[in-house]
C-alpha cells in the first residue's frame, strides 16, 4: 500500500472512528449474535490474492460490527469501565505508525525514558509514596494487565523469600500467600503459575464492607509459621472488582512489616537466612484512578507499607487497553527475579547500569510504545481535567445509589464508596433462591434489550447486579434512562411472574378439584 | 476532545505516519541520545491544566523522535525484523477506536471468533498439522509474544505431567525441561517463572549447524529418568534467534512420543499414574513466517509430533507488535492449566461450553482486538503477496551471504538457511580475542554512523555480526549500500588499527633504544 493510499484510508478510518464514537450510544450495547455466527460468514480459507481495503472496511461494518459488545457506549455499566478517549486513540495511532520495540533502553531510548517519566508523574498524581518513583530505588512500568502485575509481584516476593533459590532449584513448596476472599481471580492464577499451588493460597475472610479482616490475616500467618510454612506474599485490594471493598492497608501493612522486622532480628543471629519478610502488593486495578482526587486518597492509607502497587489507567483513566501502571519500591528485587540476559541482547547501555531495560520488569520480552497514549491523555486532560471526570462519575454513582436506597423495589447489597453500585430487586415474597433467579433473569432481559449493559456478582449468597459508572461518554441522562429501564423491566418481569404464579395457582386449584 | 477535533488531528496523525514511513530510510537508524537525555527535557510534574494537541505533536517531533531507534527503517538489520505495514496500522487504528475487550466470548463475540478463524487460516497458510486448528481438539490464540507462548505451553505440560497437582499443591520439583543451548532466553525465564527451576532445565548441545543433537537429548532424558526425575517438556526451535539453527523435529518428536507411549503402557498397569508424556513445544517465533512458502516447509518436518507451536507475525509478517500465533493440539490441556472462573465472569455462553474464552488461553485476563490487524494484513497482501515478500527477503539475504562468502575480508560464521546472515571480519593476523574486539568495534562504529543498524551474537566463541533482512521497505539498494558501508568502515578501522600498531611498535622500538 503506497503512502498516498494509506493517507486516504487512514482518513476514512479516522472518520469511521469519529462517527462510531458519535453514534455508539444508539447501538445495542450487547452483541446479539449466537456462537459461531460470525465464523459461518467468513471464508474457510485465507484469500490467495490481495483484496482492496474497501472490501475489508465493508466487512468490518457488515460482519464484525454486529458481533461487538460496545464497551465505549455511554450505556455500558458492566464489569469495569474500559474507557478510551480520542487523545489516547491518537497515541495508539502514532505508536502503531512508529512500530518501535521498547524491550531494552537501547532498542529505542525514548520509549523507556518516557515510560519511566510518565509513571513518576502518575505516582505523584495518585499520591503514591515517593519510594515508588524511579528517582529512588523503586520505579514504575506499564504492564498489559493487573494480572501480569500481580504475577510479577508474586515472583519478586517468591525470590526475595527464598534468596533466589526458587528460580534456581524450583519453587519452595512451603511458601504461603494471602489475599481476601474478595481478591481478584488473578491472584489464584498467579499462585498456580508461580508453582506455589492453590493449597498454599489463604483466602482471608472479609467484614461486612467486603474488606479483609486484618486479625484473621494475622491469625492465619501465625498458624502457618507454627506449621513450618513461610508466608511470603500478601495481596491487599483497594477496590475489589466484585463489590469495591477496600482492604485496610495500615493494619495489613503492620502485620507484614512486623514479621519482616522480626525476621531482620533473626537475621542478625543466623547469617545466610533467606529474607523472610512478607511482600505486600496492593491491587488498585479497579479504583486506583480515583486517588488522583485527594478526597479519595484515604482509601489507600497505609500504602507506605507496600512493596508493590498496581492501578489501571486502561480501566478508568481514558486510556486504551493495555495500560496497567505497576510500581515496586525496590526495583532490584523485581529485576533479580525476572532477568535473563542472552548474548544477542547485550549492549553498552545495559552494561553501564545507568538505564532501565523494561524486559526485566515483565513476563514477555518485546513491548510496544504504550507510554505515548498515557502521555497524550495526561497532557490533554491535565490533572485537573482528570479529577473533574472522576468526580463526575463518582457523583453519578452516588446519586444512582441514593435512588436504589430510597426505592421500595430495590436495595443496595454493598456500600458504594466510589463508582460501583451493587444492588438487587427485592422481590419481597420470594425466598433467596427465587429472588436470585429473579435478578438473574432481570439482568438477562436488561442486557438482551440492548439499551444498557450491566453484569453481576454474588454477595453473601445474594445475586447482585453490578452497575459501574466510568465510561467516557456516560452523562446524567444515560444514568437516568438506565434507572428508568431497570425499574420498568423489573416491573414487567414481576408482573409476568405474578401472572405465572396465578396461572400455576389456578391450575393447581383446578387439579385439586 | 470533540469528534470534529479528533477528525482533524487523526488526519494530521495519518499524514505524520505516511511522511514518517516515506522518510524513515533517511533517518539515522540508531538513536544517538545519551541515557537520561530525554527525561531531562521533560517537565518534572504532570501538567495541571490540559494542553493543546498541537503542543503534544510538536514535542513528539522535537523530544521523542531523536530518542527513537527506527525499527521500520529499510536499513534496520538488527535483532529480528519487526516489520509493520499500512494495512496493519489501519487495523491497529480501528481496534484502538473500537476499544472492546476480548477476554470472554461474551464480552465481544466477534473479537474471539475472528481470532479463532484467522488463526485457522494461518495454520493452513503455514502448512501446520490439522490438529492445531480449532475445528478439531486444538486451536490457536494470539499471545503478546513467544515468551508468553512458551510459558503457557510449559504450564500446560507441567499440569499434564502432574495431573494438575502442581496447580493444586505447588510445582513438583522433580520435573525436568529440555531445550538446545541455542534456544531463546524465554525458555529459561519460563522455567523460572513456573517454579521448575533453572537447575531442572537441560540445555542440550548442538551440532555445527546450531541444531539440537537428538541423541544428546535422548541420553539426557534417559539419565534423568534413571535419577527419578520426570521429563515433562521439550522446547525445539525452528529458527533460533542467535543464528537461525533448526532443530530436527522428527527425531526429537520420536523421542518425546516414544516416552509417551511407554508411559501409556505403564498406565494400563498402574491406574491413577499421572500422564508422563513429554510435551513438545516448537518455537518458530523468528522464522515461522517463512513456511507460508512451501519450499521452506522442510524446516518444520516432524511438526506432527508437536503439542504446541508458536510463530510471530509481528516479526516477519508485516503485522504490528504484539501478535504471536500460539497453537495447541489439545486445547483442553491449556485451558485446564490456566482457567480460574470467578462469579463476576460467569455467563451463559461460557456455561454452554460452545464458545472459546481466550482469557483461559493466556496469562493476563484482558485482551485487545488484535485479530483485526492480522485479518487486514492477510486480506491486503493475500497469501501470494506474502510469499512474494518473504521470497524477496530470503533472496536478498542469500545474495548478501554470497558476497560475504566470496570476500577476502569477511567470512560466514553460520549456515544461512533463510534471512539471517551471521558473519565477521577476518582480521587475519589477530588472535581470537583481538578479532572479537575488532568486530565489536566494527559493530559499534556501524551503528553509530546511523547509516544502518545490526546486532551481534557469539558463535563458538566468535563475535558475529547478525544481519537480518525482513523489514517492509528493505530493497536491494539498501542491502547493496549496507555491504558497501560495512566494507568501508571495516577497512577504515583496520587501517587505524594498523597505524596504531605501527605507532605502538615505533614507541616500543624507541623505548628499547
Amino acid at each position: 500500500m503506497p503512502p498516498e493510499e494509506f493517507r486516504r484510508w487512514a482518513r476514512i478510518a479516522a472518520d469511521w472512528i469519529a462517527d462510531y464514537h458519535s453514534k455508539v450510544g444508539s447501538l445495542p450495547v450487547m452483541s446479539q449474535i449466537k456462537p459461531g455466527e460470525l465464523r459461518a460468514s467468513l471464508p474457510p480459507k485465507a484469500p490467495e490474492h490481495g483484496e482492496t481495503f474497501k472490501a475489508v472496511l465493508e466487512d468490518l461494518d457488515k460482519l464484525i460490527m454486529p458481533g461487538l459488545t460496545h464497551w465505549q457506549s455511554p450505556n455500558f455499566f458492566g464489569y469495569f469501565p474500559c474507557n478510551n478517549s480520542f487523545p489516547s486513540i491518537l497515541g495508539e495511532i502514532l505508536s502503531a505508525g512508529l512500530g518501535v520495540q521498547g524491550m531494552l533502553w537501547a532498542t529505542s531510548p525514548a520509549c523507556t525514558e518516557l515510560e519511566a517519566h510518565v509513571l513518576d508523574w502518575m505516582a505523584e498524581m495518585m499520591g503514591l509514596p515517593a519510594k515508588f518513583k524511579s528517582s529512588g530505588k523503586g520505579g514504575g512500568v506499564i504492564q498489559d494487565s493487573a494480572s501480569s502485575a500481580v504475577l510479577c509481584a508474586l515472583l519478586s516476593a517468591r525470590e526475595r523469600a527464598t534468596n533466589l533459590a526458587s528460580n534456581e532449584r524450583g519453587c519452595d513448596r512451603s511458601l504461603t500467600v494471602y489475599a481476601s476472599n474478595q481478591a481478584h481471580s488473578s491472584v489464584e492464577k498467579a499462585v498456580k503459575i508461580a508453582g506455589i499451588g492453590k493449597q498454599n493460597l489463604r483466602l482471608i475472610e472479609t467484614d461486612e464492607r467486603f474488606a479483609m479482616r486484618p486479625e484473621a490475616l494475622a491469625t492465619q500467618i501465625t498458624k502457618d509459621r507454627k506449621a513450618g510454612l513461610t508466608p511470603c506474599f500478601v495481596c491487599a485490594t483497594t477496590g475489589t472488582t466484585s463489590s469495591n471493598g477496600f482492604d485496610p492497608l495500615s493494619e495489613i501493612g503492620r502485620i507484614c512489616r512486623g514479621r519482616r522486622e522480626e525476621s531482620a532480628r533473626r537475621k542478625r543471629v543466623r547469617k545466610r537466612t533467606p529474607h523472610l519478610g512478607i511482600w505486600l502488593h496492593v491491587d488498585a486495578a479497579m479504583s486506583g484512578t480515583a486517588t488522583i482526587c485527594p478526597e479519595f486518597r484515604h482509601f489507600q492509607k497505609g500504602l507506605e507499607f507496600a512493596d508493590s502497587y498496581a492501578s489501571n489507567p486502561h480501566k478508568w483513566m481514558f486510556t486504551n487497553f493495555d495500560c496497567d501502571c505497576f510500581y515496586v519500591a525496590d526495583r532490584a528485587s523485581l529485576i533479580r527475579a525476572l532477568s535473563v540476559l542472552p548474548e544477542y541482547l547485550r549492549n553498552q547501555a545495559t552494561e553501564s547500569g545507568s538505564v532501565i531495560d523494561y524486559r526485566d520488569w515483565q513476563i514477555p520480552l518485546g513491548r510496544r510504545f504504550r507510554a505515548l497514549k498515557l502521555w497524550f491523555v495526561i497532557r490533554h486532560y491535565g490533572v485537573e481535567g482528570l479529577k473533574h471526570h472522576i468526580r463526575r462519575h463518582v457523583a453519578l454513582a452516588q446519586e444512582f445509589a441514593d435512588w436504589v436506597g430510597l426505592s421500595d423495589e430495590f436495595e443496595l447489597l454493598a456500600p458504594v464508596p466510589l463508582n460501583l453500585v451493587c444492588f438487587a430487586a427485592k422481590a419481597p415474597r420470594a425466598g433467596r433462591r427465587a429472588r436470585n433467579e429473579f435478578n438473574a433473569q432481570l439482568l438477562d432481559r436488561l442486557n438482551k434489550s440492548g439499551k444498557l449493559f450491566l453484569t453481576h456478582t454474588i454477595l453473601n449468597g445474594c445475586y447482585a447486579l453490578r452497575f459501574c459508572i466510568g465510561q467516557t461518554y456516560t452523562e446524567r441522562e444515560h444514568v437516568d434512562e438506565a434507572w428508568r429501564v431497570i425499574r420498568n423491566v423489573a416491573r414487567e418481569l414481576g408482573e409476568e411472574k405474578g401472572a405465572q404464579a396465578r396461572r400455576f395457582g389456578g391450575r393447581k386449584i383446578s387439579q385439586e378439584n
